[in-house]
């Protein structure tokens, strides 16, 4: 019998530990999307409490206590710090089987050094043990436990990018990039809000946004700005690929109605994302940046915890939109017109896999290794399950040996061990294959493809600087 | 090499064991959903061969002998009892693999203590040796033999339930209660048999139902019948969960037209079930019932069985109708006027299992832990791998430890061995996580979790008096 | 650990050796599904280098090598024999999990005896080895070496069959048979090579293609010389089965405005095809054939590469479509008639499975065993994930044992241990139910049931002559 984490953990085969060991353990983190704050890495943060820095911001945790019944005050409520942890503590022993089980204890494994198991029992110490230790550990040195050589946020184009630059100009030696992300500029589905965001993004793009051509210019305004600012990445949340056809009079035609508060009809919808979106991706392409697509998350169904929370309250889930013909029609249109940037695809429902392994490789280039990417286990799928079925899907149906791997989405400083996760269930699923013959024991070739996928991959194909 | 179907079936771990034998075997059993006949347990029936308590209203074991091309008559016809039980024997050896083979061999091993395997030699002595005692194993006997402490039927708004109240006037000490199955009441899409519905529901609720605010009179009336006949459940057989938009003037000119035999449109059934099932849902809420929708069964597929032998023939498989938006729609109508009440959903498409996971989670609510279950592998997902993905699939993305486990749905007084079957996929899943060090070895902990599945969160959710 | 590519590749317990070796590995081959060409058959093709037989159709590994970023020329263009080969080897290394990498040294193993990993170092050696040895290995050859007792092609009812009627008059002893592949007689929706293809059909069938009763006639015709010339198969592919209700004189009138070159619409594009289809699967329905349907590829996704390279070209991907409702509906119009005839459905969306395992349970016909099949893991699904799915699917919903097994599909004379890798999989899994304690440990039971679904039910069913 194993024991529970230890340094084997995951790892069932002699073949999974030397590879994790010998080749995947050392390799820097480049984590190349997430939702971190970056005027708290400006900052140098420091937190007050680990109810602060661990449960504060963390709808996944808010998910299980509400499972159990949990009153909301203990949960985003008013309930004081040491409460809300404590209620968290009695809930973890219920998370058996689930990812958070596994991540809280490497979470307090790293950077805290703590082995105990957290529950009712040993809430109280593990409290106190903990928010000693964050008094030292502001932001730049938890980055720096993680080995993370490199960071990528995600900011609204509307965005002055105030904290960035201040990075940049700090002598932190912090690799922190912003990346680009422009759903709101398409959110015309919700005029009220959307003429809101462009009166910001009028402000910081110091543009009149009087037509839909005066919003593209707007747009590429600050898909400059953000090059200019280290940026090449851009971010898209989608429910699926829309990729409806247009004409430039029809966007001018609802960019109108949008300004003067009219409800567009959900076609008008559809093809306002869907042109916006096209536009940008040209761009992308032609400054050699990467996209991203999340694809697939129903967000905000319960309108009461919505109403009182806002966005990002622990309540999306999977949606089921269909995603191949749209997804091959928006990329072809892309490619037949050599604009097809490096692209990521992200997929939240684990039955579309397949679609996302396999439409990956109608659309590769030439020179640049594994150009169109299906993406790591998102959001739903980011656990030990979901990561051996992007992985098993990504090898049957494509080239795992160019996969650029993980990165943690999130939007706490302290998630940087899912890595660590990540990569030793990548080095248990070779060591199994190895160890049942179905790959030949050469581990110099699997080290360097293992050190390929954590690190080197990543590294080539975003080429931050 | 493991001996087939000995006492550490299905047990592949000594935790596996430990877990099972120390734990989860001697619970009780609260078999909350299934098809037994109220009046063969009021009547505490004795059957007249296993063809009769066996193969009679099987369609999973229907379905295993028309793939071999047995002859209908050998299946469902004419052909003598010792004849169809001669033919599933010889079926029997070419269901390997499928749960068919488990599930009969359990079934003759409890209750009747045979450990022979079925097949074409020993069907004739297995048919007398099993016929034998089927003399003494009446209803009652059966039910205790199996532990069971509890179970609920299905029964339609129509059923006056005079054999729940015969069982409950009766001193056999049986807790068997009923459960609300209103899916008739909303099949307004063949108006000639939906009329004659009507007339029965008018006659047991002893109303004239003439509007449709008469139909949801007549349908409350039921409802509160079925509440003080002991009921605590409405369960749903859906395709997909309606959530259209609704006004009641519609709803009153749908409801007219059906009533003068007027084909509805489409659109105008779908709006008719949405609101039925909207308005009954509410009810339950406020009674404290569950409700159980069982969704996306495509079923009646072949047109010349269902003639011949009517509904639940065998003919039925798998739909690939979207579910999750109408989904969110529905239960967030219900629950932003704090009408959600707790609620099992159960899913017959493997591929929809995340959608599941996750939307459970949008919906909890404070004090009743796990309020909103995804339930256990259901219908052709009722077998080893479909068990365990449903349960992977809620360990993944929700609270493996507040599910209520297993219910077996069946038309069969034989069926209960399925709940061991269960448990021990159970147990099996827990103890690999235990051996591989993915879980701590934390046995006390690791059965109270296992009990609670096979019994306590039942006997705590459904609160049966 | 198990040494890669021995002995007992892919068999991880004694149970699976013994059923491998001394049931399944000595039976002959029915490869009822590929696409080689009748012309390389009936002329005993001598293959002038390994790139010509191995790399020149096979756009699986096109794509593997477009993934690693390799420019066109190197993979279908211009460069020279053995420089597309070194980049295959290179890229060899790189497909570590996926099938390729085990096809890649399968097909070396059998028939060249090479057992060397194929990679850059060892790329100039293989490729002079493999080419001496072409030089003796012909077609004729090469299907002896590798236990091929029949095999069906695909063919055109516009096909005139001269190389079928070629190798039937050869004294070469081979049993190669046609498959009727009717789909360009469909393919409505683009009126300029519809109307080409009638011609073409129209000469060979000798008839007036001016009426869609004419179109008829001449398939007819058609069927009934492929019948004479000895095709007992007809072959499908479709994005999902298509079945909306129409009349003759729809038909009719959708057929004039075709010829005529006019763009009908989606609606009755797809009425065309339900027609035509459902009247061809009458035919075979008369004719005791057999009815393949490859359901659910998305093509030609890259307009680029599909205007250079033509159809096939690697830049299929895997479908979402719809499929439960309209294929029960399809199945059930031709069962109530009587007119169903043997069906197999391969699906290419691994989400869909067990909607197709399920799908054939509801038609299954009298005195024909395994009348509907859900056929083997098809194109992305033709790998040892899918097929363990596959296997797994039908086995939980369906009768595994009456399972007509594994068909290449193939472009190549070199794919054929494709069948020695589905039966080392099926005695896989077979065994490791033994030794579970799943299954009896009953060899010569089981046994039979590999040799079964290996060879013996395909012979059965398809009864070639």
């Amino acid at each position: 019998m194993k024991n529970f984490l230890d340094q084997d953990f995951l790892l069932q085969t002699k073949t999974a530990q030397q590879l994790y060991h010998e080749y995947a353990a050392a390799m820097p983190i480049i984590d190349y999307h997430n939702h971190l704050p970056p005027a708290e890495i400006a900052g140098n943060k420091q937190f007050s409490s680990m109810t602060e820095i661990w449960l504060k911001g963390d709808h996944y945790k808010w998910r299980a206590m509400r499972t159990r019944g949990i009153a909301e005050n203990d949960i985003t409520g008013n309930a004081d710090d040491y409460t809300k942890f404590k209620v968290w503590a009695e809930t973890v022993p219920y998370t058996m089987r689930n990812p958070l089980y596994h991540w809280t204890h490497l979470e307090l494994k790293t950077p805290f050094g703590i082995t105990e198991l957290l529950n009712a029992d040993t809430a109280e110490a593990i409290y106190k043990k903990c928010n000693e230790q964050l008094s030292s550990l502001r932001v730049h040195n938890i980055l720096k436990q993680f080995n993370v050589q490199a960071l990528c946020t995600t900011d609204d184009p509307a965005d002055n990018l105030e904290h960035h630059l201040a990075i940049k100009q700090s002598d932190a030696g912090l690799k922190v990039f912003p990346a680009f992300r422009p759903d709101k500029s398409m959110a015309v589905e919700d005029p009220e809000s959307y003429n809101q965001y462009l009166d910001r993004l009028s402000a910081t793009s110091n543009t009149v946004i009087d037509s839909y051509q005066a919003l593209l210019d707007a747009l590429k305004n600050r898909h400059d700005f953000f090059h200019e600012a280290g940026c090449r990445i851009s971010d898209h949340g989608l429910e699926t690929i829309y990729a409806e056809d247009f004409t430039l009079a029809e966007l001018a035609e609802s960019f109108r109605k949008v300004r003067k508060g009219e409800q567009l009809g959900e076609q008008s919808v559809r093809q306002f994302k869907s042109a916006t979106l096209h536009f940008i991706c040209e761009w992308n392409a032609v400054r050699g940046w990467a996209q991203q697509f999340h694809i697939g998350a129903l967000r905000n169904n319960n309108s009461r915890l919505l109403a009182q929370l806002g966005a990002d309250a622990g309540v999306d889930s999977i949606g089921d939109w269909r995603v191949a013909e749209p997804m091959s029609k928006f990329f072809n249109r892309l490619d037949k017109n050599n604009r097809l940037a490096k692209t990521i695809i992200y997929n939240n429902n684990p039955s579309h896999n397949a679609i996302y392994a396999t439409m990956v490789g109608n659309f590769q280039g030439e020179d640049i290794p594994g150009k169109i990417q299906y993406g790591s286990g998102w959001w739903f799928l980011d656990q030990k399950d979901g990561m051996e079925q992007q992985m098993n899907t990504l090898s049957n149906m494509g080239l795992l040996s160019l996969f650029i791997g993980m990165t943690t989405d999130s939007r706490s400083f302290l998630s940087f061990p899912r890595h660590e996760y990540f990569r030793r269930i990548l080095c248990n699923l070779i060591g199994n294959d190895v160890e049942n013959g179905e790959l030949p024991h050469d581990i110099k070739w699997l080290g360097k493809i293992v050190q390929d996928i954590c690190y080197n991959n990543a590294k080539r194909y975003f080429n931050l600087q």
